[in-house]
């Protein structure tokens, strides 16, 4: 099995505030594109899920500010599988500088699996069986 | 008939980028902000449009920005129906600092009605005549 | 001494996602709004602070989704300072629906204050102390 | 003399609204992006110019929606330099499809060069000489 590779991001000019530094609430949308690529990765598309009826819903989601992002810098986002049942699961992010490994933010979010059209909690591993064989192999439980 | 109010707005902190000022893309949205309370205050709103199945959707926009918003500010945004067929509509907006009235932004935006079970543009005179009609009394082609 | 009112806010439009409620990332730029409000309200705007040369830098926030919120919903931020010292503070936030009080999101956030010039966290208590006074007779630790 | 490569880009989640589709703002967002993206090129970084205390003041831009985008797409951004002078610049963009190359967007933005320092709008050939004979090289006025 093979481990997805972390997730390359430039900070867009756009995301800076007036502090000069990227505003806090991007990084909560730089976890959601680092799900995105790592579904890419594990050759089960996000919109491939979506399309299928079954949310991936965001329950809770964390970030802790570590050292700040500035625009011209760029961070790679490593993402961990921590948690995984039938019918939820966590996601553990760290977001680094790309160029000096510093620790920029660490995070996660936590999830469960929705049924848009019954329009309620659903188990992934009775409707999407393929994916959740592929979240499966990926758990971590520890870092 | 009565001219819908001017839309008040504060300007949000995570709105400004690293030149200390209001980033230039947010004034797009602003421009919806501004419609949708335009359209509250006629007394049928975009949310009740929504649920008809027609979408007001953008054709195009354009913004030119005359002096810069900051942080603490307060705009007054002006909005004005200045074209409107059956199945189109021509919008022109006008922002100004609410405490001076300096000018900081124009711009405009076009919409098509739309019927998104058909999937295509649609007449709103035959569709919603009560908007319409509502539109219809709004429209104001010379400033 | 005056407890502010909650924050009202309608979200909007271009706040949706596909799913068809507004994206979970919003919710931090909500809080936000919610202290500059809340600040303006003690009668010490969050514009004072910055141009004094102290930032409220965020530490980390949390939001907990309990409810979808949707476009044409109006909902309720109830603000509460939490925990208050010299160098740091925590916020911590209720969002409802303004018209049923069904709950939508819980979270928080902790900041610390920080000396822009030098650079390091500071004081507040020493750099504002009309700001920490303000801020001391507000602190609610129990809910 | 090397033309820079069209700019890729795929849309994200949180992009989207609840039309579906990519919400019309973004692409104003993309047009910076894309800027940003052209000057890596040219290996003249956005991050370096502004750091010379000189910024790429957007004047005006516009945006006119062919056909939409979708969440699961991936777009090519073109970028042309349409109109150099001493003190403003007008880029032209055009979205289309990755795959298809169906055109999704055309638009423009027009800027100035402003010297942050002296507040007020500057020459780029004497302020920032190598990037303006780079810029010079690059200018299509016809497509």
């Amino acid at each position: 099995m093979q481990r997805p590779q972390p997730y390359i991001r430039k900070p867009h000019y756009y995301e800076t505030d007036k502090m000069g530094i990227i505003h806090h609430s991007n990084y909560i949308r730089w976890f959601e594109e680092a799900r995105v690529d790592y579904m890419d990765q594990l050759g089960y598309s996000y919109d491939k899920t979506d399309q299928s009826g079954v949310d991936i819903a965001v329950l809770e989601c964390q970030c802790a500010y570590k050292s700040m992002v500035r625009f011209g810098d760029t961070v790679r986002i490593h993402l961990r599988l921590s948690e995984l049942s039938n019918m939820r699961m966590k996601v553990v992010y760290r977001i680094e500088d790309a160029d000096t490994g510093e620790l920029r933010t660490t995070g996660y979010s936590s999830h469960c699996f929705f049924d848009r059209e019954r329009n309620r909690p659903t188990s992934l591993k009775l409707k999407l069986p393929e994916l959740y064989d592929l979240f499966e192999a990926q758990v971590e439980t520890e870092e």
